[in-house]
C-alpha cells in the first residue's frame, strides 16, 4: 500500500489524525531504530477524546522565587511567534509550583492556528480548556498563577522531556494513550512505516476475534 | 464593580460557587501575598463537575496498627458535630493504609448539611459517593476500611495539607483544577480581589480570541 | 441470610460481580484476618463503570533489553492457554518501559472466554480496549511495543502484585475503588461474610440518611 | 552443632550480637516460612560500625499541626517505662516534619538500659548520638524539634514499620546491612537455623577463595 | 547569660560555628514563629565532620538542554562576585542533570573567602572537595558537566529550597544534622534564643544521664 | 600529550585507575557527542576510598514469587564464565526484593581475576565485602536472600541501568562520584580526550588558587 502525497504540511497532519496513532508510531520509530521517542505515562491528556497532531514549537522553563524585571518577555514572544499547525511544548521539569498553561494561552493558541500544548507541568482553568476544545497534554492541574514561580527562559531550542530530545518542528503526535515524538530526519521512514503496519494489523484482528491461537496469528503474520 | 452583601454565610458560599472558581481565587490570595494556599495537584476531584465551597471542618489522622479500646469515639464526634456549611477537611498524610473517607460518611455529611470533603487521603465506595452527589477531593481510591489502620487524634484544631495550614472555619474551594483554601482573617480582602479579577479577564479573553498579540493585550490589560 | 449455591463457577462469578463489591470483600477479607487483599491505589480501572471478577491467571515478566531468541514464546503460550472465567493478572513490577497489554491481547482474551486482565504497569490501544469491553485494570498507559524490553518469563505460578500473593485460581474482583484478590482456600469463608455485610448495610444506611447520629448507628448496627 | 542456652535474656542478646547477623538471621526466617520480616533499605544505621540487639519497645506517632494540652504525656511514659535490653522501635511513618529521636532520648535510654533505637524517621543530634554510642536506625537527619509536628498515640502495641508487623518484645536486630525483626513465636526455632548456617558457611567461602567453580560448590554445599 | 558582641560579622559567623549548632538554632526559630526554616533531610554534607556557617549567596539555575551562546556570563559572574563569610546557596530544583558544583568552583570559593556551598542539586569532584576542606552540602553525586544541562539564570535574588524560601545575606548553618538558614530580619532575636537554650541543656543532660525519669526532668526544666 | 600505549588489557585498565577519574571520562564522553554515559546519583560505591576500573559482564535480574525449578542454574553459569579484568554488571531495576549480591560472590569474583560490581540494587554482607576489598556499587543494603524474590533471566547480553545502554566488554570506571561506563566503539577516543582533558586542568587550579576571577580564567584557558 502506498503512502499518499500530501498538497501542503496541513494535509500531512490531518492525514496522520486521520490515519495513525500513537501505538503504531511508536513502533515506526523502534522499527528504524528510534527506541525512546515516547513521553512517559505521566503526561496524559485533559480530553481522552481529542487526537493532536502538530509541529513542535518548544519553550524551556525556569523556576523563579520572585518577579523579576520584565518576567513576561520570552513567554509572550513565544506564544505570539506561533504559527500555524505548531504544538507548544514546554519543558517544565515537573515542577508543582509552575502552572505555565491555561485558558488565556489557549485561546492565543488557538487565535493563531496552533494545534495544542504537551508539557511536563500542570495546568489550570481545565475545564475552560476542555470547553475550548484544544488538545493539552499535562502532568496534572493546579490553580496557580506562573508569575513569581517560574519564568520562560528559551524557546525555539531544543529541549528534552522526559529523557525525549525535541527540536522544533518535530512531529508530535498525542491521543489517550500519550504523545509521540517523530524527528524531522526521520519523519518520512517512520510514517512509511506506521501506514504499511496499520495495514496489516486488520487480518491478525480478525484473526484472533474469530478464535485463532496466538502461536498461529503469530507464525502467520508475524506481529503481535 | 462593587462586591454584592449577603445575607448570611449561606448566601456568600453560594455566590462563591456561582461567581468564582479556584484559578481566581489563588490569584487574589497571590494579591494579598498569600502565596502557598493551593493543595497540590494529586488531591482531585471524585467527579470534575462538581464544585465544593464550604467552611474547613478539620481532622487530624493517625495510622495505627492494632484496633485500639474504643477506635471511633473521635471520628463519630467529629462527623456528629459537623454544622451545615462545613467540609470535612482531613490530614490522613497520603497513607496508603488508611482509608477514612466511604459511603456512610458520605451519608452521614449530607444528612447534616455538609458541603463535601477533601483528604490527602484515599476514599471508597467512589460511584456511591457520585450518585450521592457529594463533592470529595482525594488522592485516590482503595477498598480499605480505616478499622485497625488509622484513627482520628484531633478534630476542630489547625492542621496542614500539603504544607498548606488550614483552621477551622476557612473558606474551602474545589474543582477540577483543584483545592484552594483562603483564611478566614484575608477572606474579604481575597473575595474582593477576585470578584475584581473576573470582571477583567473577558475583555482580555475577547481580545486575544479576536487575534490581538500577547503583547498588546498585556500591555494594555495587565493580566496574563 | 443463607448464601445461595451455584451451578457452576460461572455462575458464582456473575453472582459476585451482581451483588457484592471491593470493599465488602475488602471487609471480608479482614473480618477472616486476611488483611492485606487489596492492590495499591495506583492500579485503575481503564473503564470505571465495568466490574471484574474472574480467576487469577498469572504471569510474570522480567525486563529485557535487547531481542532475545525466541521472545514471544511463553507470553503466547500464556495467553493462549487462557480458559474461560480467567483473569490475567500480570506482575510487572511498575516497569515504564515494558507495556505489556494492547488491543491484540485483549481481543485474544475475549475470544478465549477471559474475563479482563489487571497488571502493575502499563497499557496501549486503551481506546480500543475500551470498545471492545474488556475490564482492564492496569497502572496507567504508555504507546510502546514490549518488544525488546520485556519478556514473559513465568506463567501459572505465584506471584505478588503490590506486595499482595496471588496464587493461579484465586479469585480477582475489580471495580472503580480497585482490585482485591481473594484466596481460594479463603473464598468460602470471605464470601458468606461479605454477603452478611452487604444485607446489614441497607439499615444503617437508611438511618444515617433519615438524620441519626453515627454514634446512634454505630451503638445499634455495630458498623461504621 | 548445638545451641548454647543461656542464663538470662542478656545473655542471649549477646550472644546473638557475637554470633549471628542480619543476614543470617533473615536466611533462618525465609527457612521458617517468614519471609518479610527485614526493614526496608532506607532505614539505616547512624553508625555502621555498630551492633543493635534487643526487645522491641513499640511507639506509634502521629503528625500534628499545632501543640496540643498535654504534647509529652505518651513519650515521657513510653520512655520512662523502658527497660533493660529494650530497644525503641517507632512507627512514624517516613514523616520529614516529625523528628523524635534526639540527644535527650538517646541518653535517657542509655541511662535505662536500653540498647537502641529503630524508626521509619528522622534524628536530629545525630553526631552526639554516635558519640553516646548508642546504635539508631534512621530514615535520615533534620535538625528539627517534633512539638507542634507530632505527637505519641500509642505505645506497648502492636506497630508496622515497611510493612513489618513488630509486637512488643520481639527480637530486634541491626547492623551494617540493616535491621530484621523476629517474631517472638518463631524466636527459638529461627536462632536454631541461623546457628547452624553460620556454621555451614565457613566451608562455602573456604571453597571459593581456593577458586572452585560456584556450581561445585552449590552441588556440594547446597548454599549460595 | 547574655549573649557576647562581636567585631565583626566575621566573629559573629566564628562565633556561631563554635557555640551553636542547627539542632539549637532550628528549635530558636520555632520559639520566634518561624517554623520552616530547615531545610529537608536528602541535602547532605559531603563531609559530616565539618561544620558551615556563612551569608547566603544565592543563585538560581535553570534545565537547558543544548549549549546556548554565552552559557557561562552568569555563572562566572556569580562566582567572581562572591564576598568573604559567604556561601553559595544554589537552588538546582533537585535536577538529576545539572551539576553545578565541583572543585574549580570550590577552589574559587575558598580563594575568595567563601566559606561553603548549599544546593538542592548534584555535586562532581567530592573527594577532592573534601580535600580542599570546603563544606559542601548537597543532595548527591554525579561525575557529569553542567555545560549543554544547565544555566544560571539570576544571582543574588530571593530563592528557595525545600520550600524555605532565602534571601542574600540570611545566615546560613550547617552540620552533621542538615541546614538551616535564618533571616535576617530575626537573626539577633534567634541567636538570643539559641545561646540561652544551649545553657540550659547542660543540667537537663545531667540529669538525664543520672537516671532522672523524662517525666520529672521535664517537671523541673520544661525542655525536652 | 600523546597517550601511552599497553602491553595489555591489564595495563590499560590500571593506567586509567591512575590517571583518569569519572568526572574526566564523562567530560571525554560529551566531548565524543556520547552525554548520557553515567549512572544516576542513587548508585554508590560501598567504599568511598575504592576506585573500579574493568570490562562489563552483563546480567539481567527478574522479579520471581517463588522458587522455581533449577534456581541457580544461569546465576552460577554467568559467575563461572567470569574472566579476569571483568565487573559485574547487573540490572535489578531498582528492586527492593531481590538483593542479589553478597559475600559469596564478592569471593567468587576476586577468586576469578574480577574486578568489582555494580547494580542498580540492593546488596548484603556489606561489611564483609568491603573487607574483602571488592569495590561494589549499588542503590543499598538489605539483609534477603535472593532466592524465591529474582532469578538471573539472560547474561552476556545487551542491558540498560539508569537508561544507559551497556554492552559486554564496555568500559567501566567507578569513584566517589559516581559510575561511567564508555562503550567499546568510542573508547579510543574518549580516553584520548579524557587524558588531554587531564594534562589542562593544573593550569586552571592554579590560576584559581592563586586567586584569578573565574572570568579570567575562562577566557585563558577555555575550560570550566
Amino acid at each position: 500500500m502506498t503512502m499518499p502525497t500530501f498538497a501542503d504540511d496541513d494535509a500531512l497532519l490531518e492525514w496522520v489524525a486521520q490515519s495513525l496513532y500513537t501505538g503504531v508510531l511508536s513502533d515506526a520509530c523502534d522499527a528504524v531504530g528510534l527506541r525512546d521517542r515516547t513521553l512517559g505515562p505521566d503526561i496524559r491528556p485533559l480530553d481522552e477524546s481529542r487526537v493532536l497532531v502538530g509541529r513542535a514549537k518548544t519553550v524551556a522553563w525556569a523556576p523563579m522565587f520572585h518577579v523579576p524585571a520584565r518576567p513576561y518577555d520570552k513567554e509572550i514572544a513565544a506564544v505570539d511567534s506561533l504559527r500555524p499547525g505548531e504544538v507548544m511544548v514546554m519543558a517544565v521539569g515537573r515542577s508543582a509550583e509552575i502552572v505555565p498553561w491555561g485558558e488565556l494561552l489557549s485561546t492565543a493558541t488557538l487565535a493563531r492556528g496552533g494545534r495544542g500544548a504537551v508539557l511536563d507541568g500542570l495546568v489550570r482553568d481545565s475545564r475552560r480548556i476542555r470547553e475550548l476544545g484544544l488538545p493539552v497534554f499535562c502532568t496534572g492541574r493546579r490553580p496557580l498563577d506562573s508569575c513569581g514561580r517560574g519564568i520562560v527562559v528559551d524557546f525555539d531550542v531544543p529541549i528534552r522531556v522526559d529523557g525525549v530530545p525535541i527540536a522544533p518542528g518535530d512531529l508530535v503526535v498525542g491521543d489517550a494513550d500519550g504523545v509521540v515524538v517523530v524527528p524531522r530526519a526521520a519523519e518520512a521512514e517512520v510514517l512509511d512505516h506506521a501506514w504499511t503496519k496499520v495495514a496489516g494489523e486488520d487480518r491478525t484482528r480478525a484473526a484472533l476475534r474469530a478464535g485463532s491461537l496466538l502461536a498461529d496469528v503469530f507464525r502467520e503474520h508475524g506481529i503481535l
